[in-house]
């Protein structure tokens, strides 16, 4: 434990002056800041700065850096591993990003964007959109997380298998690091071998390493049509032979491949009105898969052309292309309701893992064979990113029973879900990161040699341990 | 400058022992591993290792770190910045790779395979073709280049268009640190947000935070079909504007767009004989562009529809499609034959740069102007991968006169360009990395904050300067 110390009147006075009054919560005002979107913890905070500039961040960041004060950045505030909360210790300075949400500049011609790190995902993507372009990143949060949040925990979300993680859509970095020196590094550069890439260190170091201020942001030509069907597989196995052969078949314009258990739609139709499948005889599994083109022209043929030979392999039983933009929608409701009907289920144990596509297969059958071991009435509900290998792999009570009747076995399915993705060569945190809440996971089933990499170079950066104290590297 | 030490009788004998005689090359042997490719320096070794296995390099490293043994890795030997030959000071141990040349694994399904770093560059891609898939990175040193030293080095080449530099081609990494701890990063996972991203800080560091032993590297599908153009542009503006017409038209379908000066026809033409250019007038600025398509059908119809749009435009004068492979090669050859008709002819000045691509026009415009200043009669032959902001922007003598009549003017001639690449925003190293020859530069261009991060890093993972010492980082 680093000896970061408490700030004292003064501090709190002389940073308030450096954001001015509008730019400080305290008290109840402070409260939106402290919060965990899922209630797991209460955070805390001495004050909470909203700096407008990237010289205003760099003077906090200076002085608590002068004062061994410790910091926690603020994104969006949607994290889901505890990154951007501080429950215990010392209560940390929390800097906001939240008022630097300008797009400083498009650049249709370089396919690129420079967002400042508070600009809410959503605009980043209507900016692109405005400009004839495409920002591929999408996921849940989008109407509320912010890039500089998204790009510290290098997002993932639903169009992955096609443009990659966060990390892959930025081009440069302006940071703080945590001396409050000034990194200037908003490049728009496709190719720029100067040194080593301190961007794809900062992406994903979850604030331990500075604080993002502003990105440069790869942008993409928008697709001139999209085609997209729900298709009935007897196995994963077959879901997974399914995209290989797709992919043979249509090269890389598939954008989307999503497994769906029969669950998650048993789960849709016992706590949602209406619900309309696609499919009238429903499969115990099926996926989801949405492909683009350039334009209109052939795409739907070609496509078609790919599942019939699909079909007559037996790699496919059944399938719907949508004939229309409302039943896509309702292809793809179907898949993004599921998570809510998985909480008015209420699970017992949620794991977002990941795992190489050839071992899913094996993965599932195991994890049945372990939850089964543990409680033979438990459910599971399996459904996810297929194309990227990242399973949403989630337990949940015997029919008729509640979470809360499970409340000691928790842990006990937690360790066998992660041992097993860890013996598949798999990853215990897919797109959430490590946060708070998986310091002792990364320690378990991380590198070693990685390991001292990590904490060697986060005492050269940052030798008081300012940074998110906590954060990926318990202390 | 640190203070490694000369390797003693004793240490070689023992470093000797670990790779067995086979794995070691000294006096004339050890030749070939202190070449410079453009024989600019001649490099030096105490002894040259050839270790077969991971293991048997960690063992090297950490003797050598116990020692404070200098250590320079070697790949293919074809880097053009000097970053595997030390010249001068005390002589280092070469770690050469290649004799570590399995591909360990290809999983087609996962569109993954695991190389070791001495594989050589053509070898991968042979290896992805195998299994019917495709390993994108591609450029003129692949017969010889290895796989490690094109990750050491982020290369680039001909596809960085569409599908990135080596570092977006990398899953994970297998690596030995300077402590000689081995690092387990051979994941093919597509999602993994545990912890920090050592391999994107390997992947460019040249070989002075570690040695890269194996790679998991990305492959995709193999396009079905390819169009490949010529088209007569105006001028630069023109170019980059017939880019994103293209772009919007074609989405990210194009792979090449490579820009072509007259002035490197002409050197063609007075050095190479029965040179066939396709266009019947040769403009004064052309493009070679490539696009690709999952299967011929239409692919061709809609690159010709969308190039009658651009010549309506006036965005293209003149164009031949390729209608053969030959005709394909021959339009190939052009652009690649380019860089030998320089030689022939004797650059000045040489220099792979690259501008955000908005800034190209005015780049070169401004690049004739400086250049004018200096000497109104000296040549610049300016081409390359317009779609990347890389150009490779060389200057020669005057008509007539000889290289070796310019010699003083060199550093004023790299001096002006470099400056001008700077003012717009641009990098003085594309491609090629620092190496020991650009290490001024990086410090005259970089940011500082970046170049005190680096040295913190450097520090902390090679506290004693041994690994690859003088590279990236002068001492």
């Amino acid at each position: 434990m680093h000896d970061w110390t408490a700030p004292s009147a003064d501090d709190i006075s002389l940073l308030a002056s450096i954001t001015g009054p509008t730019g400080v919560r305290e008290g109840e005002a402070a409260a939106p800041y402290l919060q965990d979107p899922r209630d797991q913890v209460q955070g805390q905070a001495a004050i909470v700065l909203r700096p407008q500039s990237t010289s205003q961040v760099a003077s906090i960041v200076r002085h608590c850096a002068e004062r061994r004060i410790g910091i926690v950045p603020h994104g969006g505030g949607t994290g889901l591993v505890g990154g951007q909360t501080q429950p215990t210790g010392v209560a940390p300075v929390i800097v906001s990003l939240d008022r630097m949400t300008a797009i400083r500049a498009v650049v249709p011609e370089e396919n690129a964007l420079i967002a400042e790190a508070g600009v809410i995902l959503a605009d980043v993507q209507a900016a692109a959109e405005r400009a004839g372009r495409l920002f591929p990143l999408s996921l849940a949060a989008e109407g509320s997380c912010r890039i500089g949040g998204n790009l510290s925990t290098n997002a993932g979300g639903v169009q992955v298998l096609r443009y990659g993680n966060a990390r892959d859509l930025c081009l440069g970095l302006e940071a703080v690091l945590p001396n409050g020196e000034i990194l200037q590094g908003l490049k728009t550069l496709r190719k720029d071998n100067t040194g080593y890439d301190l961007r794809h260190l900062l992406i994903g170091a979850e604030g331990t390493l500075g604080i993002i201020t502003a990105a440069a942001l790869k942008l993409f030509p928008r697709p001139g049509a999209t085609v997209t069907a729900m298709l009935a597989v007897r196995s994963p196995t077959d879901a997974v032979d399914l995209l290989s052969f797709l992919r043979d078949e249509l090269g890389d314009a598939i954008t989307a491949f999503e497994l769906i258990q029969a669950r998650g739609v048993d789960f849709l139709n016992a706590h949602h009105e209406g619900v309309v499948d696609p499919l009238d005889d429903p499969p115990e599994w099926r996926v989801l898969v949405e492909v683009i083109g350039p334009t209109e022209s052939g795409l739907e043929d070609r496509v078609e052309a790919s599942f019939a030979v699909a079909f007559e392999k037996g790699l496919a039983t059944d399938g719907v292309l949508a004939s229309s933009e409302a039943q896509r929608q309702q292809m793809w409701w179907l898949r993004e309701t599921i998570p809510e009907a998985n909480r008015k289920v209420g699970a017992v144990s949620n794991h977002d893992i990941s795992v190489p596509i050839g071992r899913i297969a094996a993965f599932i059958d195991d994890g049945i064979t372990a939850i089964e071991k543990i409680d033979p009435s438990l459910r599971i509900n399996c459904f996810g990113h297929l194309g990227d290998g990242n399973l949403h792999y989630n337990v949940f009570p015997a029919e008729g029973r509640r979470r809360d009747d499970y409340v000691n076995r928790r842990p006990e399915i937690k360790t066998a879900i992660h041992d097993l993705v860890h013996a598949h060569g798999g990853s215990v945190s897919a797109e959430h990161g490590i946060g708070r809440f998986k310091t002792e996971d990364l320690v378990k089933y991380g590198d070693p040699a990685k390991l001292a990499a990590m904490r060697a170079i986060k005492d050269a950066l940052d030798p008081n341990g300012i940074m998110n104290p906590g954060a990926v590297l318990a202390s």
